[in-house]
């Protein structure tokens, strides 16, 4: 099996909710977004999906988060932004992307800084 | 399924024993530790286990590793500190401390250097 | 010359004023922070100035700024909160605390992503 | 189970074949190769394999890709040396050298930039 | 005094000329650079320059590099593609779109690994 | 001017002398070293300074503290083995091995951990 990953990266501000600590009060992050993909079998280039549009879809995405404060977007309304549910959220916005035969999303990860991240996948 | 990853290091002398080659002098290195765990479902704030709980926790195993001479401890008296042996010792602690119905240790890793690592995991 | 340079960090988040582009709206960052000392000389230990020190204090100064919405703190009410302005901020905390006869300020880098940072020094 | 990861690199000229778009185009990486193996036991010095022969083995390896145009060697003749390829390419050469009844390959990862990686496993 | 700095990267292949060793062959990098610029004051939004254009014009330039074979360009027709000396182009492109009253360009770095750079500096 | 640095490291345990905290155990580290060297003009292949002879050389010299103690070591026999002086020693072995009319050694940069280093430098 091959699989390909991919690094991004957004900024935004957040504050947990239901949370006692520094993490409810307003404050920020670059998040930095890894995405791996498995493909059954490659292309005559030799890829498995081409690098370039698994960017550029994914940071489409990403566009939505970009420079805002997640908790005033849709998908955090009533959920609380951690970077679980957002490792969650783009997982699920991700499948509906890039989902063929050949290829499956297997894992979104998101860090939260330099030395912790959080990832979502069905296994 | 949410992961978790955090982390974090320590700095301690070692030799391995019975072993020929450089390795078996007095000399030491930053050991960079990565724990991962996985949690089935999240709590309100939208957590699997909180970050700073799993550093913390994983901090106080590591003070009994660092700035020390590893060989002079107990789990390495008759045990080579070999990576792929401190990374089992630091599994089996951990386990002991974060294990949950929710949440599992599923993998530790050290890296010796930027340039290799070792882990132990059940699977 | 000794120089002597830390690592640190903090998360908050901002928006830049009087400014038009997406930096305007609310948003965050984990903001990387190098702290750079000159030293003439070295004590009886070898350093020039104790790295824990160097730490600490500068932590001391940082918590004013992490998990914190910085536009509402008091040195950034009526001074845009760019990188360029927290490098100077810090570099005029630090100096107080660290300048003595041997040891110098020398430089505060803060980097706003893996890919951009701005600094404050006096020359 | 223990797992053992090197990181090595090598630096190349490569251009895609069957391909339209800028990596059609002479050009080059450095990439950085991370070979993952697992090993069932240790020997009595703590190893499941010395990581000096798993990087010394490797090595030997990428001297065949180090410093070379990609498309001029035999494995890419009629291959496009993509980065999925060049995994694979690896990890079955690999896969003749290391297996042993206690160590197997598990996955070559091979990074064609800080931000984009391609891997290839059996699983 | 304030400094800015951008990192930004582009791939290429190359081979030196007059030039015994293995850097003769054609082969290839990813080449991260580093653009220093400095600026006595700061706008009313707080920066010398806005991260956004020093990142764009850089990338403008490196346009002309990216995914190309650097032997064959104009600059590097008669000189050597060393680092040395694309980090010198590079530094002669960009003095003359950044140059203002306010920001002086102080330095190009170039890293053809993450082990070994060129700069190129007046001073 | 050019300047060129290299990155490379050693591993070897330590512990300072006249210093009370942890320091003062037995303990180790990877240190990271950096060797920036300045050259006025390039040779016809473009280069200031080889990196491979860079490279080599410096190592040569770290070959005296790999994989050791550095208590027991000449240098270091009444000398505490901090960071600071670890990077004056190599300063002034590198000083002698690579001044000529065209380069200088500028300054050695000593790594203890990825958040604290310490540089010698005759400026």
């Amino acid at each position: 099996m091959y699989r390909l990953t991919i690094l991004t990266q957004f900024a935004a501000a957040h504050n947990l909710i239901n949370y006692q600590g520094d993490c409810e009060n307003l404050h920020g992050h670059n998040w930095k977004v890894e995405v791996t993909v498995a493909a059954k079998q490659l292309d005559k280039a030799g890829l498995g999906i081409d690098f370039k549009i698994l960017k550029r879809e994914t940071n489409q995405v990403l566009d939505q988060l970009d420079h805002k404060y997640l908790n005033d977007l849709a998908p955090f309304k009533e959920v609380s932004p951690s970077s679980e549910n957002i490792a969650r959220f783009l997982f699920e916005e991700l499948i509906r992307m890039f989902t063929t035969e050949n290829v499956t999303v297997e894992k979104v990860t998101v860090w939260e800084s330099e030395k912790a991240c959080a990832s979502y996948s069905l296994a």
